[in-house]
């Protein structure tokens, strides 16, 4: 059966992941190397996903607030992991004009007397801002959240995963205690499970990252990690405590209760464009894009059927008055999104053009519908022609019903999948063949996340990275504790981790 | 009399300004060379503005879409015109890495082979997209607008009004015709106008840019100009009308209904941050900042008054039961936004600090007031002790009607200002005077906008940029025409300008 995506995921899940997103306009490389344009069917999805999280940040007591692009090089270095984490990846301006030189060519000039770096991420220079706003314990907690784009010079670089320049928030906050700042770790760890699950119905495991794996200069890293339609990880947020290094390379003291002066506990916690990402990997098929109905950039797509231009009217009427009353209705706090397709064009392509944008919901409008108020509604989660003719009251009434079953059928799909491919393995053999390609053909497709236990050796993570490219995503924060042996080194463990292949 | 803010305007204007900022906790200086910290209270402006003007972009037909922070050398050399304008002050990445010089410093490393500009703005940019995008008449107009930071790096800087860095919306859109993308340029402006007028309750001047003042590129500038209240000109957004400039620097082309190849007419239009400077500049008292309502960080503050222990209760339970019943109530489609101020300090302090931070409404609520059931309400645009007893029904009933008052009077006192600074002035003797200041203590004082005829000459623009630091702000469009004689070369004009010092 042909499909509208080639090659299919089965073929090339890399090359049909680009295809997806090629067919479903929402995204393009740029002339910018690693840099992408992301279209506006893409960030009508991350406008949705602002507001949701916008709001889940605001309603546990955040504010925003905006902090300077560039980072001064020493400021960079006041925290010696954090440095060393970025160093590597970091887009330096060291100019700020340019001139003609002999031959007529522009060239930079005005050499800068520091170099600046383009934010990788903001902690010292928020840091900065943070020593002067805090000098009681009355100024605490300080609950600070940032949108932006920040820029890492990765070397391979892949649409929407990992560019060189992307768009994020950054949560940065201050505590008087340590307690108190392990519970705001935790509570944006919580917000953000919620969201990519509730949200973008794409269930995740939550954990903690090794001490390789963790942010350059946390105390521990906390992540969610979702798994993709080649079995791979992809890590959707992460949530750092940051202990007092920060404070103490960016000196954030307050007087406390008692009189003494003392370093403040800070977290920070990101999301990024990449998330659309891992949406588009969680629930595209062979055929294209799959929306969430809670972030799609539209709910529903009317195409009128026309044969007759006599009939025009009639329909197109029909139609608009159809798209005003959805208009009307309220999901999850916010107008339905709803298209009317008028382009001149075949209504195949038409119809196609949506299937490969994942719109949840469509319906096809022809004089005998109208006539027999019997239209034909097609879920995008189901075949596409598996349409179920709806009386245009039953439509309008169960409309809200229909996306919210789209959702959480989207959500109980990619469950069933990641599950059906965790697996506990007890032996170094059983797995070196798990991560081992069933298939020559297509390199990418192995067995999953692998439930294995682990004694604490970065040792061992070094060694299965070489060998199979494979990590310790997270340690489970869900999992029951278990008495174990790692089948590496024979040493005791106490619980199993999650080995996989990650993006 | 003693103000909260000092110096006064009357002392020294500049100075004024920046002691508004801090006082009212919207902005600081950041350790990075031009580039601010934008502080809660300050970005919940702009979040006010942006939910605003996004609104009126989409009613409009335009799309979000977002496209790199950096723009390749060879980009911004396209258009000629262009390049000139911004060479100057640009932001020029050469580098992507950090590494350990042999004195163990860390310096760039990984030089670019063609530097990075980041963006000034982003027309060469967002053509290289367009010129993919547009293949056909079907595709025109396209209307795109992107949310982003630039940088421009100039080198006076002054908070809002210039910095390295702001935040702006830039409207970049393309059209079949000359007359459609001229439409679009005075559409744009108009809800520029409106926005300005209706929710910063600033009164502007439409008017078009002399060809020396005109954006690097463009074939004519719009702009709004508004003036502060030391009687300057400050630019409140501009529209440019591209002709077929960038179109050809980027190929922008497409194929007509009647089958030939045509280059697009395209437009730009932008709106900064710097707007919050122009908001701070016309409200603005001795005692601090006064916020238009529509775009307030807040609407009301309730402060309990208790004296005494035993009372606290009563007056917390009946100042959070009345917020919880305004924050029900919407104010132009959004809940109204109540301050309980619960602080631990002096009573007067915390009135006080309100006043500074512009909070239209004040409400002080002690057990004797709620017996009486008389609140004693103050409007921040009058005098601090005007207060005025309403039960607490009234307030509730009447709240939003009390905003819309405070709006409409902050727009018709500036109204006021500056038509009373706005003069018809037909002599060299009479303008030169006009320009100078009135008072040798505060250079920034003196005449206001000149309504006087130009008759097209670019070396009359220089001579009084020299001479006064004049310059032409606007052709106004609402002006009726009229003959004149330029009273520096004596040659015939058809049209008064508006002359003005500018920030």
């Amino acid at each position: 059966m042909k499909t509208a995506i080639e090659p299919t995921r089965e073929e090339n899940y890399p090359e049909w992941f680009q295809a997806v997103i090629r067919a479903a306009d929402v995204a393009e490389h740029s002339p910018v190397r690693g840099c992408m344009v992301i279209k506006p069917w893409g960030y009508a999805i991350w406008e949705n996903m602002q507001r949701i999280l916008d709001r889940m940040f605001k309603e546990t007591g955040h504010q925003n607030a905006y902090f300077p692009l560039f980072i001064p090089l020493s400021f960079l270095q006041k925290e010696a992991s954090h440095v060393e984490g970025f160093a590597k990846e970091c887009a330096v301006v060291t100019h700020h004009r340019l001139e003609m030189d002999k031959e007529g060519k522009l060239v930079p000039a005005g050499e800068l007397e520091e170099p600046l770096i383009v934010r990788p991420t903001s902690e010292t220079i928020i840091g900065a801002s943070f020593s002067k706003w805090i000098t009681s314990y009355r100024d605490l907690p300080l609950l600070i959240n940032q949108w932006a784009n920040v820029v890492r010079w990765e070397m391979r670089t892949r649409m929407f995963l990992r560019t060189t320049e992307f768009l994020w928030q950054e949560g940065h906050t201050a505590h008087a205690t340590q307690e108190e700042a392990e519970e705001e770790t935790m509570r944006m760890l919580g917000v953000y499970q919620y969201f990519v699950e509730k949200c973008l119905a794409i269930p995740v495991i939550r954990g903690m990252k090794t001490p390789s794996e963790k942010f350059p200069g946390a105390e521990n890293t906390y992540t969610i990690e979702t798994m993709t339609q080649d079995r791979k990880a992809l890590q959707g947020g992460t949530s750092h405590f940051l202990g007092q290094h920060f404070a103490k390379a960016s000196e954030i003291k307050f007087r406390d209760v008692d009189g003494e002066e003392r370093h403040a506990w800070t977290t920070s916690w990101g999301m990024t464009t990449r998330l659309i990402g891992a949406l588009i990997m969680a629930h595209s098929d062979d055929d294209g894009l799959i929306l969430p109905p809670r972030v799609a950039s539209a709910h529903l797509v009317i195409i009128p059927v026309i044969h007759k231009e006599e009939t025009k009217a009639e329909v197109l009427a029909y139609c608009h008055g159809l798209a005003g009353i959805l208009r009307h209705i309220q999901y999850h706090g916010h107008p339905l999104t709803v298209i009317i397709d008028e382009r001149e064009m075949r209504g195949g392509d038409k119809v196609w053009s949506w299937i490969k944008r994942g719109v949840p919901l469509r319906v096809e409008v022809g004089p005998r519908d109208i006539a027999a108020d019997q239209l034909p509604v097609t879920r995008r989660d189901r075949g596409h022609k598996d349409s179920v003719r709806q009386s245009r009251d039953q439509l309008i009434t169960t409309i809200l019903v229909q996306l919210e079953e789209i959702q959480e059928n989207l959500f109980q799909k990619a469950l069933a999948f990641r599950d059906s491919h965790i697996h506990k393995i007890d032996s170094k053999e059983a797995f070196y063949a798990f991560f081992t390609p069933k298939n020559s053909e297509n390199p990418e497709i192995h067995g999953g996340f692998a439930l294995t236990h682990w004694s604490g050796d970065p040792e061992i993570e070094e060694q299965l990275k070489k060998d199979l490219g494979v990590t310790i995503r997270c340690i489970p924060l869900d999992l029951p504790k278990e008495e174990g042996i790692c089948p590496f080194t024979g040493k005791k463990s106490t619980q199993r981790v999650i080995y996989a292949k990650a993006y």
